[in-house]
């Protein structure tokens, strides 16, 4: 799969190019251009959260350099839904030109212009549902419902000269979902009897067999926990996930407990939500969080955030008893949520906190308190059946996610070589029903850590991971420019490498010794000196302490 | 839970005292200390893995403290069997007292003695059998064979005046296991004829509902996969799981494939068990890895290391394309073991790399290649029925895991008062069939790094985190001693910060001006101007970049 990084040819006149800039091997920050007749559409602007070896990045941004200089050739962001892996880097392109057009659903826009607004941006945009068709020269798009862990989300075909491509998002197809809105599978068949030239499918689950199962079974499965609670519950949830958000309300509402809503993120999306009708919350069910105290305690369920373990969020505050929410014997919390990989640690040292203070922890692991927001296996079989499409491209996962999809591409029938397994800047030309990939970007990470935005490289990770590992030693040491001597050091200092630095005694003569023969063989360069303070002490400490730590020498010729 | 901090009492005539120094609150370093009438004896002495918080940590050994001054009093250690987090940190008590005796069963003895080697120590060993009994005075032992995913495991049971204490150590109850060798559920029941005071049973698969299944499925599914498979097959799993090694010999022996072993653990490891004659390996099958590249496609089975992602087993340089053997469309590679917590990401990656090169991944998440080596909830009822001990003390697991095993011998009848739940350091005595608990002692982390054992700190271990994170800036000037005017300086560097040091070409004059203001002012003193370099480079990097980098200022008065 991998490629080599080749430039594409100039776009040929009615071919459609279709360039995913993120989301292609990863899950997360979920970015495709669409380039016709000197026009750009762009699909989703996410971002991706980093792993343990990107310590200290805040978010991950696709590299937007192939767009960079042609930003006012986009006519617009079109955005399938409302998570952050798909809108959450939407300030940073508007920062590059802040009169984009978005395209979006209401509760969609709805999130980014929250969003937004804390970055002081006021957005051109432009709402629009299921069914609806709008032109943006050259780009024709009609919007289709389909159904995934947050209301409102769409698939979007766009047409072109070239042929159509159809785009599912983020869905799945839960049949009995609670605000009724299904994958609009008819519309689905509708485009392919048109002829959808290119199917770009949502990979999360593509691995997973069967079907994911609907939303509505962990209502019961609340409301029976929630019965029989002793003492207070709290439920830990996505902030965006209006509809557990809703089975929350309702299992509380049928249990007579009232819900008091916690944390920044979880109180604003769900006074959007309702504000716009996509939360019913039963009349006088809310209760503000300082008053709940006051309300007995098998009468109040706790709405929270920090169910992947986050440490600043109201769950791990809690299972360190530094929430106000004192939990107790008796106690019951409910992680209603999934488990995203490489937060395991963090969610096992919550729910072991939990625990031991005499929580009761319910969880996916033993209850079914969570269901995917992503297509099954299952439900993709039925997707390809249904559209028929001339050509396949997964999106949105990982290598094996990916290579999944397009196995269940072939297996209905679809030929391997009108599938194609990309790579984010994978460069792909659609005419006459027929796909090439005709060029190969080398596309970078883009780190905003603090207030920088692409200013962190792949070298300084290095380092913080050096840094992580073994910590560092500092020598600093003045030169006499004529002598050679040494006129103030050295000085060394470490962190992260031994309680004090009184270690450092043992080599200090060894490097006064070496700098000394070297002022004596002439040397007065500090590149020089430099070399030898990093070679005295990096030895030193591989033979007596088989460490290596970053050595950082500073010599300067006074 | 938590227990405050308090001393126990002298130890009364005729009372067992049990501290457990690890194990209890964690997965991993078990180690129970055993004191009767001045003597000790221990139970395990294993080592934990670190997590992500815990950066450039080799191991974590149980802190020795309440023994290191008694270690002559030490009657033995009980190696209940093979695996690391049982008798990895037995080196580093040895290295206080050489002569400690080691007591297990003949393969556990084996693979300690192979560790021994590297560190030097020829240890003092007695090689134990199931239902043997010896007398280490004034501890009364007798061995009872238990199922694990390592043979050769040994339960013990411990006879004192006070009582009898039945430990499982790590445990199963696999019905049919390969080598027929079953827990022994009789002497069990026989034991709890006889009365079992203290019972100290495996919590690590107590919160799994039902039954683990048997180890002699996989052999099935390994066999399948292996027949079906067009090209080569590589199968990675632990190296100390000589029924699994010896499942892959079986499945690749009846598909007409040669098997060559790869990684360094795993070749030693078959090499101990096939001597020792607990690895039955069919005649011919091994070859040499160097040799099996000469065989065609379809006759070889590699069996690896590597099953947790770790960067420099074989597993993962294969899927970078940095190990001799090429991964390539066509190879089929199974992951025939557990994803211990933490490790996903790393997992992930590696079977990314491995998709992504055209293999075919089969692990836990798709077919049925792994059972765990701990009894589910189903089995420990069992044991609780079987032996009806007076009381229980879960151990060998994190909170969960423990609070999930009380409540499986409270279901049984054992009233909760007769159940403890221990951390590590509590000390408990038992006299007359009742057990209380009389202390609890501050215990720590003793971390291996490098060849420093204990001498990183968990403040070490905060400075790593903040390097990770930020990275730091180091600034370095020289003052006069008589002016306080700077002579040297500052000079600015950083790493893990920003792409290069001339951004603080905006701070120094800054800088300049704040230390020259303080020498005007007549400060002479390094802590007053550390504080202001501090200060000042601090409060820039915080405005100007929102980050919070390690700040290390050095000030030389010279």
């Amino acid at each position: 799969m991998p490629h080599a990084i080749e430039d594409a040819p100039a776009l040929e006149p009615g071919t459609l190019r279709v360039t995913p800039l993120g989301g292609i091997g990863e899950i997360g920050r979920n970015m495709a251009v669409f380039e016709f007749d000197g026009k750009l559409l762009i699909v989703d602007c996410g971002v991706l959260f980093p792993e343990e070896h990107q310590p200290g990045v805040d978010l991950i941004l696709p590299d937007f350099s192939p767009i960079r200089d042609r930003l006012d050739d986009v006519v617009g962001v079109v955005l399938t839904h409302g998570h952050e892996d798909h809108i959450g880097a939407v300030p940073y392109l508007l920062r590059l030109r802040a009169d984009i057009p978005l395209i979006g659903s209401q509760l969609t826009l709805a999130l980014i212009e929250a969003k937004l607004k804390e970055h002081r941006i006021s957005p051109y945009t432009l709402a629009v549902k299921e069914g609806q068709r709008e032109r943006l020269a050259p780009f024709d798009l009609e919007f289709v419902a389909v159904n995934h862990s947050i209301p409102d989300a769409l698939a979007v075909a766009i047409r072109t000269p070239a042929g159509l491509v159809l785009h599912t998002g983020d869905f799945k197809m839960d049949q009995l979902p609670l605000d009724g809105r299904i994958t609009d599978l008819r519309a689905f068949a509708r485009l392919g009897e048109e002829g959808v030239d290119l199917f770009m499918t949502d990979s999360t689950n593509a691995d997973v067999p069967g079907f994911t199962p609907v939303e509505r079974e962990i209502g019961n499965v609340l409301e029976s926990v929630i019965a029989k609670a002793p003492r207070r519950v709290i439920v830990a949830s996505f902030s965006s996930h209006v509809h557990r958000v809703q089975q929350v309300l309702d299992a509380a509402h049928a249990n007579g407990r009232r819900v008091a809503l916690l944390g920044r993120s979880m109180v604003r999306n769900m006074g959007i939500a309702a504000e716009l009708g996509y939360l019913k919350v039963p009349e006088g069910i809310l209760i503000d969080h300082r008053k709940a105290a006051d309300l007995p305690d098998d009468r109040i369920v706790y709405m929270s955030t920090g169910s992947q373990g986050e440490p600043m969020a109201v769950l791990a505050r809690m299972a360190n008893l530094e929430h106000q929410v004192e939990i107790g014997e008796g106690d019951t919390v409910i992680l209603a949520s999934s488990l995203i990989p490489g937060n395991e640690n963090a969610v096992y040292r919550v729910i072991n906190g939990l625990t031991a203070l005499g929580a009761n922890v319910v969880h996916k692991g033993n209850a079914r308190v969570h269901v995917s927001g992503h297509a099954a296996a299952g439900e993709l079989l039925y997707c390809y059946n249904i559209v028929r499409p001339k050509n396949v491209m997964p999106v949105h996962g990982e290598a094996r996610h990916l290579v999944a999809n397009q196995r269940l591409a072939i297996e209905t029938g679809i030929p391997v070589e009108n599938t194609v397994l990309a790579e984010n800047g994978t460069v792909i030309d659609l005419k006459d029903g027929v796909i090439r990939v005709v060029g190969q970007l080398d596309l970078g990470e883009v780190y905003v850590d603090g207030s920088t935005v692409g200013e962190i490289t792949d070298a300084d990770l290095k380092d913080r991971r050096i840094l992580a590992e073994e910590g560092f030693i500092s020598i600093f040491v003045a030169v006499d420019a004529q002598t050679g001597k040494v006129v103030v050091g050295p000085e060394i200092h470490a962190r992260g490498f031994a309680p004090d630095d009184s270690v450092f005694d043992d080599v200090i003569p060894q490097l006064v010794r070496a700098l000394s023969e070297a002022a004596e063989n002439g040397t007065r360069d500090s590149h020089a000196y430099s070399q030898i303070v990093r070679r005295t002490v990096g030895r030193w400490v591989n033979t007596q302490h088989r460490r290596r730590p970053m050595i950082v020498p500073v010599v300067v010729i006074a």
